[in-house]
């Protein structure tokens, strides 16, 4: 929706899920479509495929649910492909229109490539400015638009693609997580030095593939191999990984991986950087659980964010894990029609206290985070409309308090309700008996299997680390 | 995509969820919509809505889930009413046509009637019949249409419309609850002597209302008073029972309550017949955990149809709880690509096992059913493939082995894996270690404090109990 | 706007068009398909198809265009069928759902029939009462499901089918042509003794077929026949006229063809009971120039109603034809934008004066009638912005004063302008130089080559005729 | 099927339609839609809008109708704006995706515009090579891309943006009408040398305006001023034309304007280059009746493109002008399912001959163009089944030989029938008693009035004229 909307996007935080694969089977875009089904979770905003077909590059992508975005009809126009790359996109509102939508499609010089594109380029408009003064002009406010130029304009300065893609990431600074198919038949895959963003490689007996989190690896039958590293850059060809290990420019300064993956995005059967996101959900619970001890008679979580949390928390305190609520699968993003009876019980038709469990009880409650607080008190209210004698909740992450530069979508800072209240503020409004936050230090020391460091921006304000990871090439 | 097919059908055991209320409020039409959101898990092919106003009656209904059919807009359209009813809609296949969609409005000589109904009416055949050759017609092979034909019929004779939904109600027979709402400004619900199908009443300051289950009253601000008794009439008018108690002529054999609505088709946070439904999966885990025993390192549940019964097993054996699979939220009916790759695995898009909880266990696997067989089969494989070293299925519900007459969807006969092979067969056909279904008088006893008697014929082939439920009315 | 919207609505007085075959070759939906596109004209806000298949009746209906009704995957799903029934339904305000699509499907004691029906049945209440009496109801309130439920309930009680529906139609009052393929292989063709509305006959090689105008056989590849008599019933069977002539009770009063099908409903290339619906148009305007003739330059018609008695009064009048105007095909029922430029305008968007024909020039302007006088006062404005001299304005009907109660759609009588004003003040409001209307003697005499009478209701509000047809059968 | 097929191709001939508006009121998008509306014929695949409202430019646009891709809805989301550009776009074979609808929009280092474009440039592919040296990259394969990347390329490194504007617009070759909206609130308009596609001018106390042709101008409430000439750049702001008379490079040889917007495209209401398009239709059969005249009874023109050189034939041949067809305007794209019995008459569905005036008759048929001849052929058989005794084809264009160059997309060289087949092999194919195609010298004789020259490439091949046009600026 044209120039109107920048203003607006720069400030999106999109949290995505790419993929790519190259193959020696036809099916890149039927494996595509699986892996976007198994990256639903991290963007439903909406979706695309770019498949490399002879040289050109074919892609089919617009806003929605996956599932509504690629049908059955689909398959039969478009190549089967051995080279395919996919995005499945989420962005805040406003902003959701078919320009942003991934992959990216550029056609330069000497080639085409496509790329899907995960976190978010903190001098982006800097470098739109310096490619506009080159003479270049953008058809759309996406980030990606900015990049896929970038990468062109490099590709067509240098002696070869690959090259051209390395100097243009060296430009590039915040996060990204890149996967590029190439009119030459290469798939190449970015991570930026900092590792802000996950991004894993996968192999089978047909070929090679690329993606956000290793579940979608699995789930398209693919075995998880390891991690793309920070500043990292690997090439694939012919359903090989023919390069690896290629170093990006490493003096930057910046944090590292941003735990908030393990806190809320990614996938509890995922494993990123050499940590189960369940298991390092499962030890906040656990730590959590030594942080903030009460007496009290089960232990429940929101589902489903705060289950894995709720189940360490329930090994930690030695108190029984019992399903609080049952959450309704089928009102998704439906229209509840707001009804006088139900003036403060909506959140019900979504969640519903398990009264069998609840009644009567001393609850502790965990979930994965607080944002402005309101979702929060109506389950505690609801909790105790149930017969609940007691509401602790404990949350699984340190106080939101700032918000980010790197892609994740908070509010702004001034709606952050532990910027506006102190913390018993915060537990009088929720209704809560009591109230405990893990510490960064307990986030940090729950996931500490993780072979990176982390940007944990959003709880301290403070970006810069020495390091950008502890793992280096050799 | 093959195999996900399977998968969905294999668990295509639902039904009808039926809904009325009447107000003192103008909101009838806004709270039957939710109710509606509130029992979509019992029926997700149609929808529909009729509202009463002014002596006429105003009804949407189309194929569809509940958002799918409503939109805003309707709600503009609609006069808000007093008195309505709903019903979300399961349908066998080829019959999900607008026409069989409820619920059925009529217009016979006094007035006008719309109907609701859960069940299967075991003499439609016959009753159409008959009414044809009384000269009447039918536009639809709905079964909805002849009750509504019938009651129409009934109250066209009779000295009042109460009356000729009575003798109309004694016609009928086979499983029925029925919610009907008239033109003349009541609601009547009426449920079978046998009681096969539950129905719920609840009351808040602004009304009354009756459901198929109590978690719709609770989603909806109503309190749950009582179930209908089975062979019960009740009224409503100006939102307060003004009626109860009126029996139907309770000379019929036949059995009782559907025992599956405990063991899969009702949500856990309902209550039915006095038995909450969440602690009757639960008392199935823990009598199949005495029944079936085994050494083993963790409980899992598949979700979500084993996860209360798994708790139970859990409580029973003192083995703990884990997490085994990641259920995507996303997938529901959606296409999945048949790739070559996922040949065996494509189960994984829809339930990924969790590597980090199953890895190296000796695994307890809680079910409710075994079907055909062939998703157990895949989930047992997947389970194997990431590393469990043995899988023991334990199922809450007793051998599927005979169709049913009252309106539950199951393959046909001669699809049922436990009329075709043995134990041990359908054990080796699953991979599984060992294998072990919950006994008759096991799945009884969790039920038995439910106030009815049971309807098990799935089970046992047998039709015929005596008395028709425990409670008689005074 | 309101200006398109007002242009529309003054022009909306359809009729439904009706359709049936029978066949000796399985393709008895596809031509009845390609029927409905060629009677759309007749009726767009729903459109149906009912076909026979082994005793059985499957039937597709919606609101909507034929185009939209039907896709290629509807005829997949359908048997192609060798017997079938097709509607284009032309619905009031605010009755327009599926439930008053046609055909209506009925299934009584003996068998199943399909009826689709054009006209107005005058005593439906009275019909629906005397079914309701026998314990009947009713699903929806279109009169189509009172006959079919009467052809119904008369079939049940009578020796045969066939006697049964000459019992039935018997009750009927008002204008009917009825076409009804039966469960046992036999289409019947039903017209009303005062031959209301058309019904025309044709066959081809594989076949018979019926129609409510001649256009949609030719476009079939039927050849025409003749029509139906008034008051007669016809039965086909295996592609063959197997019965004709029989009478319905010819004893009630009325009068005859609706004399508008041959002014503005009908299809120019249509042959209506011996007339040329062309013709027809071309001799009322070849009258209107001996009845008002005047001083001028050039004859226009309003496109596309007015063009063919333009046409005629060209030739009447000796003055040249013209084209006043070039017709928007692409606006239809779209939404125009209402600006402050085009206040006065909006009509040029959908009906725009060609300058090159009208400047300067004195015109004599023809249209078929004149409703609420809105657009004809924004057309003659435009003509005269565009530099005509003078507009002359003719009509090839009498003067509108009456509603009808055989089906016609029209403005309700405080709102036709005839009834309003003098013609005097009707000429004042368009702004035309002067206004003349055929005389009734005048549109009786263009049409006399018809072989009815006419009901000229709307025009005189007499309905009373003492013969029903000039036409008798032996 | 396949012959509804055929027929729309032979007749998709189209071109774009674009408009652009400057006024003093808030309504430009209103407006803009409105033109669209109007200029439909000239583009039926795609639709766009993109308003500028405070340095920014909102665009919405979609492949579709109009009215399709146009909802209410929109315009509540839409800035109402003073400027605005719109674009209705025909593509060709393949290309109808989302990317390649216009307006195209833009931004650049100094600001952003929105770009619609009517034409086909010539050295595109080179363009965008010498722009892909410079390191630019595109994202479609559409012209326009190249065109305002072309433009934006120039405006960076020009003084102004109009100086750059122009350098741009003398880079290009072939045919274009640009009009351009910018952020800085001015509205620009290009025509190219030659003057190939028509552009013209209007106004109206809310503002100015430019358009493809005179009738949107008047649809929308401007009056018509004059055309853009040939080569001029004129410049709008707050409602006014600020700048005109600016000229490009007049040095590169070419021809004129498009002969076939008088023989086809534009709407006959149209005033282009100071012809009336009615009057030069008209003409054309005038000429067409002096060059070949026959002995008939009557002249038929085949609707819609064939009426108006009919109304020339009738005048220059004195045989009277008679309807021979009904057109049905409710087909349009529809599937016409293929029966048997309509084997050879699929296009009586679309086109009907009326009977009442053909039969018997010797009959001069005036259509505007042949391409292929099967369409033709089907008339011309449909006639003489309907009676008609003779059948003599009169093309009110010389024989369609050479493919275009300049964005009208005829079918290719060897399937155009002129190039295949002699005179009278075409005759026979139509089965026409006699065949006159209108000479070169007679069609440019009867568009003679008009200011500019033509390019006749389609019929002679010949590309080259000395003069662009003959209106020279001062």
């Amino acid at each position: 929706m044209g120039m109107a909307k920048t203003m607006i996007e720069e400030k999106l935080r999109e949290e995505c899920g790419i993929f790519g694969c190259s193959l020696t089977t036809d099916e890149a875009v039927g494996i595509t479509y699986n892996s976007l089904l198994a990256l639903q979770h991290r963007g439903q905003e909406g979706a695309g495929i770019a498949v490399v077909d002879g040289g050109k590059i074919h892609s089919h992508k617009d806003v929605g649910l996956v599932s509504e975005v690629f049908s059955k009809k689909f398959f039969k126009k478009m190549p089967a492909g051995r080279i395919a790359v996919g995005h499945a996109r989420y962005s805040t509102t406003g902003g959701n229109v078919y320009e942003n939508c991934g992959p990216f499609t550029t056609e330069y010089l000497t080639g085409r490539i496509a790329t899907a594109h995960n976190g978010n380029i903190t001098n982006a408009q800097e470098l739109r400015h310096k490619l506009e003064t080159q003479g270049l002009s953008f058809n759309s406010t996406s980030d990606s638009e900015v990049i896929s130029s970038l990468l062109a304009f490099y590709i067509t300065r240098a002696d070869n693609a690959f090259e051209g893609l390395v100097m243009a990431a060296n430009d590039l600074e915040g996060a990204f997580s890149l996967v590029i198919a190439s009119s030459d038949n290469t798939l190449v895959a970015i991570r930026d030095p900092h590792g802000y963003r996950p991004l894993c490689i996968g192999r089978s007996e047909f070929g090679f593939a690329v993606a956000s989190e290793s579940c979608a690896l699995e789930a398209c039958g693919f075995e998880f191999i390891r991690d793309v590293l920070p500043g990292e850059v690997i090439i694939a060809e012919n359903g090989k990984l023919i390069k690896q290990g290629v170093k990006l420019n490493m003096t930057k300064e910046g944090s590292g991986l941003c735990i908030f993956e393990y806190v809320y995005f990614a996938r509890p059967d995922s494993i990123i950087d050499g940590l189960s996101v369940y298991e390092a959900r499962y030890s906040m619970g656990m730590i959590l659980a030594k942080e903030y001890p009460v007496l009290a008679d089960i232990v429940c979580g929101v589902p489903d964010s705060g289950l894995d949390a709720a189940h360490g928390y329930s090994e930690g305190s030695g108190l029984p894990l019992v399903p609080g609520f049952v959450k309704n699968r089928y009102i998704g993003r439906s229209f509840i029609y707001p009804t006088q009876s139900q003036r403060d019980d909506a959140v019900r038709l979504k969640l519903n206290p398990l009264t069998a469990s609840v009644k009567d009880k001393r609850i502790v409650l965990v979930d994965d985070s607080v944002v402005r607080g309101t979702t929060c008190e109506k389950i505690v209210r609801s909790l105790k409309k149930a017969g609940a004698k007691e509401v602790h909740l404990r949350i699984s992450s340190p106080p939101f308090r700032f918000s980010c530069h790197y892609g994740t979508d908070v509010d702004s800072a001034e709606n952050l309700i532990a910027n506006k209240m102190s913390l018993d503020e915060v537990r009088q409004k929720t209704g809560a008996d009591s109230l405990g936050y893990i510490s960064i230090e307990g986030l940090k020391k729950a996931c500490e299997k993780c072979t990176l460091s982390f940007c944990t921006e959003c709880f301290t304000g403070n970006l810069a680390h020495s390091l950008p990871s502890k793992h280096i090439f050799e």
